[in-house]
């Protein structure tokens, strides 16, 4: 029993788009990529949009870039900023390949538990789909051995194929198969394991705009329009921007451990993968969508991908930058079952004993407190809280900068 | 084997609302009333509120009131009314009996399926949670017959107790046993019919206010602070309004066809039962709560069932209110599938051919359109839309008035 | 805004079944019908089987058949009955034209929750996918006006044409649109309203094998090898199998009323439609879909759809056959919560007093019950009890026959 | 803000079974632990039960014991089996406490999602509830560098306390809280803490009956009646049974780099966890349940915990007993979407090729293969399958043992 139909790329064809009016500098090509099947034999696709570069006479190796979107089933707004993106493309020179991957997740995508989007997991199995991408750290130390005395061209090719071969072994030959998570999650990172650059478009459930970076990268960050970035640090939990940058990142330490220096965020390596979370799930704004666009092409200017006709085109805007750690991002877990009214504004510090919420107990009124303040003993800056009123006890009820500090203002 | 349990109250103790300054002027005492139990033998509870009136030397019988919320695991606002409502009370002078019912749905009120609440029907059966109230039409012509000669404050006495005995026969003598839904809402049921008002505090998805009225109570409508007000016939199809105003209205309608004439909006009998949409689900604000008890009390005012201390309190607020009769009041269901950017306004008229919504397929980009406008060929009044982005060919997107009139402003 | 797409056709190509070694009797034509599509932009299609019957010479006219499966999304066996129907009739001569929908819900068909397949409502509105389809009775007295004198075969033909406009109608001209699932309840009802015979295969949730058939077609039901009938009245509340015989039965009580018999039963008009419900949901078994198979085709050869090469083919199988009317086919609910040992056996009388069930409650184990043994006071046929040992107070336990009786025997 | 209300247990009263005829050995006392909060405020509980031996006069330490069952919602049938142990448990002689924890997770327990219990995970975040425990490893060293001159009696108390200090570190002394299922998991693992043997009730979706059993117990695998046995290694991935092995078997581990070795499986240490797999999930059977209760007092024989009147009471059935690493014990996930004939015996060896499943395609009848048969290219043996005959690619089809050996029989 064979079933190797895993990857197969159909339809791809160049299409002009419709503009009545003048031809685009770029064309899109489109194609359909097959991730699984349900249970009626119904087919599991992704879309996956191209945009591809002039042959490039310059000596600089200019860094390509993947972005997808929508891996969270309700957290769909990174579609509306890929069809702004695409539409703000089309009149601009670009030096690399750009593709975009809309409705990264097919199965999230149209899952409906009453009248939400089931949001964060396989509805089956209550796995994370952000948390079922690859990486074996093990197959590191034999490569830097092997590749001590190579070029940084050389190991640039030689370990995005490696990293391209594991996912393949995993796709095509593993005689017990699959998840139908992994067999989405892997065929996305095999196309972003092509990319120099990774932009992972999630929101949070009701949030601010906020940026997951690895730390090496920390210059970026004041180049996206988000005025809330957490650094993190090459640690492997499954997701999409770990899975690329780990492997790159874990490349650079052993390499180190051996004595030599190879740096991979910029140059020949230039690797960089964030996890840009837009605001809020459930919503599509296409006007909001317009500016997260001109973000991502200020980042995408910093990093030479497109040319702006003009100096001060695709810069950054000006503002209040905080950033922390990982593991000073914490989640607040509500101390009792109730039904909040979230009270604290996102992206400003609040001090100490300001209230975060407060917690309606009907149940208690009369024979007890009906209404509960919470409030956290230090200053923190909350980020984004939970999707609804209505919380157990444990529910995770905000998620707040403990520890923070400011980042530079790159805005004009 | 016996299931006697049903409706047995318990702990019903006065208690003095913990208020160091001084005595409240009324008591709330409360009361859990035991409506079914989990797989587990968890006792599913809902907790009662009652504030008594002081005897009443008055000739006039003034109404009793009945305010429920929550029956709708999501639509959690209706609760903070009532703590307000409760709190604004304590104060104030009674003429007649209220009995509060927060949290009126113990299963809906848990359910979680992903951060969402299960908002509207049962998770076993799919049935909506208010569509399960009582109400056998065939039991009046025989009563209208015997009391077509008996004077009003018989018959509301000997037809509220017809309608009492009704529900106490579905409760406990019916060896086939309940649904649990209406093992909850029957004994909800019971509770509203022993009172002459009856309101049932609810929600939209995403919505702005407004309020079911039966059509012969239209001119408690403006007494609301609800710009918008749907007009519903005597027409029986499960819900707690129907369940308790049917029963009077149909009793009018039959003694009208034997040639009595009584009036069930005032005097004697003065029935009267809305819904009231206070807004957008999954959220509880306050503040807003506040708001919404003053509009109550502005009605319970209107009804002479509270007193207030002076005249320009708990007058309805100035505004232009807009109405329709049920048969306009128009779901509009997605022509397509797609992710929604809703941009029309709720309340004020949408010309005819003005967005309704843009609907992103970015599927389609490149070789179809990527944004659909939706608009309707009529004039129409949003008044809610669908709790996500995210839609199917088919899910109801808005509903609006599709014809509407103005109701008078009796706001100063 | 134009949404016109419904029910397009396409892809319907006659092509061979692949059997190496002889050319079968019938070909089966296959077409994909659109019904709709989800948030991503995947279209659902249902597919659609066709084996054509030669012209027949024959002054008879023999009823041609629509059979449609797994519209409720745990209800799977039909899918492989029909399978093996198609398996057996490329081989046997037919009469007439059967039309075949398996997967006949592309949405209910794919949607888990958790392991299993969420049965029987849309997840968004919890309306029950077997309660969406169409019948509106107004339409049949100005028709029997106008066709009082018109003969058998007109009257077939011109009602059948008017329960298809009106199909039509509602589906391709309603300005506010159709609810996801009358989308496609309406379609698979416009296939079967061009059919005679209507076969809807279903399935209990742990269920012995069950038959609704309308008290006018009692005469069939033996025909059939499944050995309790529950016979309906003619009461429409949504389902297919209603939808398609209420109309016809109502036309034939209009005619009645006007003085007119006509027999919808047999010559010209014909018509009969089946809830066939095959036992187990959740499960295929392709050895008992091929017995089940044998039963619909010795409904078909009584019909005379089929020829038997051999008298003693496609004969009923001999068996005890209970029937009951709907009105005694009761539901019984759990009085309490627990966890339940099912102990009656499906199909036989089960005598007054008999366990039907423990309930284990180990909540009260030392300070209560902790088991509990549930009877019934009069005796029943046990038909089918619920899918989990988990049960709230109210959860639908069992359905039984309350008063039941004898069928004939028709085996040999 | 203060929640200390975590673990204070209610009720604790020793009552009187109710029996008639005779007083028993033993008797039971009952306990309501706290363990959370649902929105409404209803109260999270879970019963414990607890049997006290007898004040033993024996040098020996009898190792006392922990059972726990229905962690995961769907999972009931090990309530059954706590029911039949404590009827069995009354007359019989123990030499230590035993603690029963039926009903485990009040979340699980009681969640639906349309007819079935959700059974693996949180439906808020997707996390196994069977995941959650709490094992920081990083305290052992520490613990073993002060104890390396101490007595096994010393190191047992002292390590025991460490391991309750731990857990109530977790609970009462974290400001950013915990999540809900955290709340539940290590209020009960602070019980298994407290008892030398735990069991850990489950079953499997379609299953037969297994047993997770660590390496360093397998001569205790034997005494159950369980035919099939996997053996775990020390290794951490947030079960009960790890949480509470892991932690013993790593000190043993590290006293053992040190140069010294204890024994933890007898003794004073005498530490053996396991998780028993029933069989199917959503079952209840009190028949089963009396078996599977001898099959637990075997093993308690085996261990001492109990007397046995007669030599030849609760000793381990005679069977064929196949025991596999978890290494080889395989999830073998669907190569396609489709319906499944599941076809393998469970429990016995499956030859290369024989087929596991045929799935059902009817969306390829007439131009595709309608059924596909899957087999594996090794001899297995199957151990469960999934729940449902509706399957997405790379949904979890079968669990195998991939490699196997024989245990001894001990049986008579």
């Amino acid at each position: 029993m064979v079933c190797n139909l895993q990857g197969i790329i159909r339809n791809g064809n160049a299409m002009n788009q419709i503009d009545k009016n003048r031809i685009p500098k770029n064309q899109v090509s489109k194609e359909l990529m097959y991730v699984g099947e349900m249970a009626s034999g119904v087919q599991l696709t992704v879309p996956v949009y191209r945009l591809k570069a002039l042959p490039n006479s310059n000596e600089e190796k200019i860094p390509s870039v993947y972005i997808q979107a929508n891996m969270h089933g309700a957290e769909v707004q990174g579609n509306a900023v890929i069809f702004q993106l695409l539409e703000l493309l089309k009149d601009i020179e670009i030096n690399s390949d750009i593709t975009f991957v809309p409705y990264a997740n097919p199965v999230g995508c149209n899952h409906k538990n009453g009248e939400y989007t089931l949001g964060r997991f396989d509805p089956i199995t209550g796995v994370n789909w952000n948390r079922m991408y690859y990486f074996d750290e093990s197959v590191i130390a034999p490569f830097v051995q092997k590749h001590i005395g190579s070029d940084d061209s050389t190991i640039e090719t030689s370990f995005k194929q490696l990293l391209l071969n594991e996912i393949d072994q995993q796709l095509n030959h593993n005689i017990y198969g699959l998840t139908t998570g992994k067999l989405i999650t892997f065929q996305l990172q095999r196309l972003a394991h092509q990319a120099d650059i990774v932009l992972d478009l999630h929101t949070g459930p009701i949030s601010s705009k906020h940026l997951y970076c690895p730390e090496y990268c920390k210059n970026s960050a004041s180049y996206f329009d988000i005025p809330h970035t957490i650094f993190i640090p090459n640690s492997f939990d499954g997701a999409l921007d770990e899975s690329t940058f780990c492997p790159w990142w874990t490349l650079q330490e052993k390499f180190k451990e051996l004595g030599r220096d190879i740096d991979i965020s910029q140059g020949r390596l230039n690797k960089e993968s964030f996890t840009v979370e837009l605001g809020s799930q459930e919503q599509i704004d296409l006007k909001v969508a317009h500016q997260d666009a001109l973000s991502i092409l200020s980042y995408l200017k910093h990093k030479d991908v497109i040319v702006a006709d003009m100096p001060d085109l695709f810069l950054p805007q000006s503002m209040v930058r905080y950033a922390c750690y990982l593991k000073d991002y914490k989640a607040f877990y509500s101390p009792m079952g109730g039904m909040i009214d979230y009270l604290a504004e996102f992206g400003k510090p609040l001090p100490a004993g300001e209230p975060l919420a407060r917690i309606l107990r009907m149940d208690n009124y009369g024979d007890g407190e009906a209404i509960h303040n919470i409030s956290l003993e230090q200053t923190v800056i909350p980020i984004l809280h939970f999707a609804s009123a209505s919380v157990n006890q444990g529910t995770e009820l905000y998620k707040v900068f403990s520890e923070y500090f400011m980042l530079p203002d790159l805005g004009s």
